[in-house]
């Protein structure tokens, strides 16, 4: 079994849109909550990570919209990395309904590590090795 | 009369919500639109504002929602100056849809001029002159 | 002391602007997080109420701003009912920061009750008592 | 040369987060500013088409982030269709930046024509033709 992390909160009236369900692009929205608890389980947060000049930006981003998650829906995005490399990595989510386990999205997301200028910089040694030993490889 | 800008635009998918119509919080994204484009007017874009390190940070907002915008309406922000001192300055907006002129949503927001480090600051003294003689007093 | 329920949840990146605090607008969406909570209290959820045909509409907005919330902080919205009518009512929020309890934004919402056709309705009689009866007055 | 659609507007300041670009899951919202106006120039708006009982729900999106939109920028969304079949489309997207043409995002998103009860149904065979003939192949 790989490692990952489950992160769980219930649908906003705000991410509805008019056909009833949860607008699609705000599942990129909740990846994002899953891989900020997946880096917390690191021993770090995210925040801290910007804090010390390390920022992690999309590069890539890929969905698979399977169901549809309603209002007031309690939801579970279960996170894991797929690869790992020396300035960058890959995760990969699930996002489920939790009342009947029904998968909604299936979504993968590269992130690359940049220099508060813009530049790419080498992901944090203690960082890089805590995701490599939790990869699903 | 009071001088006025008037932004135009088509409500998106992504701001409707499962009553089918604009998701209320959008209104106050709507205003930003309008006063970006009333600041525009002053003569210096609200971007370069911030390049010269003035931000403009809501303090208060009043909204009254009358009508409901739909997804592809096309809709009009008509921004106003109410009131500028030296450190901010109070809009005003209405809202309409195009199509019928009925007023969707009246509001104001009143703003600060921060530091980049959140002190208060002076407006500077060419857009403080420039927002008194376009007032509406 | 006042009714009140508490909602807890951490600030998202998606929420967060260039300033680097929360964008104004999402204190909205977090005070309807707040009266989703509250209405689930009085024994049905707001879902429930949709689905029974009874809507409920944001006529009305005010909101104080007092202090920034950042990213990944800890954030606890207070609700609390300032009155009710027979077509709808009134909520007071106090939305803090957990770690300090700094006050971030004070804001009230008005509602009104309405059929799907967009007219107003009562209220149903038991959540309109159990309002009342856990009103602030 | 392809059939396209090109949409412009300037970026919002709700659109962007602390890194100080636009928040990557807004491109998701962007696309489909795009489709909308594609759909439009087949005669009909999207917004018709839903009334007449059809639903376009996206089933799969990739995006590609290549450079960072700002604050304020002037983007465009050019807009092609990929495929289409019986019961649905691919579309293209290509964001620049209008002032020096730089693509800052590739995307392309699946969609399934759905009925409101859910349930897949055909194309209007008139929009099916129309995007048949303004097809990239």
């Amino acid at each position: 079994m790989p490692f990952e992390t489950v992160s769980e909160f219930r649908v906003r009236y705000a991410e509805t849109d008019q056909m009833g369900v949860v607008y699609h692009a705000n599942y990129l929205v909740w990846c994002e909550i899953g891989r900020t608890d997946f880096i917390r389980t690191a021993g770090r947060s995210y925040a801290e990570l910007e804090r010390e000049g390390v920022l992690l930006a999309v590069t890539e981003a890929q969905l698979r919209f399977r169901a549809s998650a309603r209002y007031d829906d309690l939801v579970r995005v279960r996170t894991s990395i797929e690869s790992v490399g020396s300035r960058g990595m890959t995760f990969r989510y699930r996002i489920e309904r939790v009342a009947d386990a029904v998968v909604l999205v299936t979504a993968s997301t590269s992130l690359v590590s940049l220099r508060p200028d813009g530049r790419p910089t080498a992901l944090p040694a203690p960082l890089r090795e805590w995701l490599e030993a939790h990869g699903t490889a």
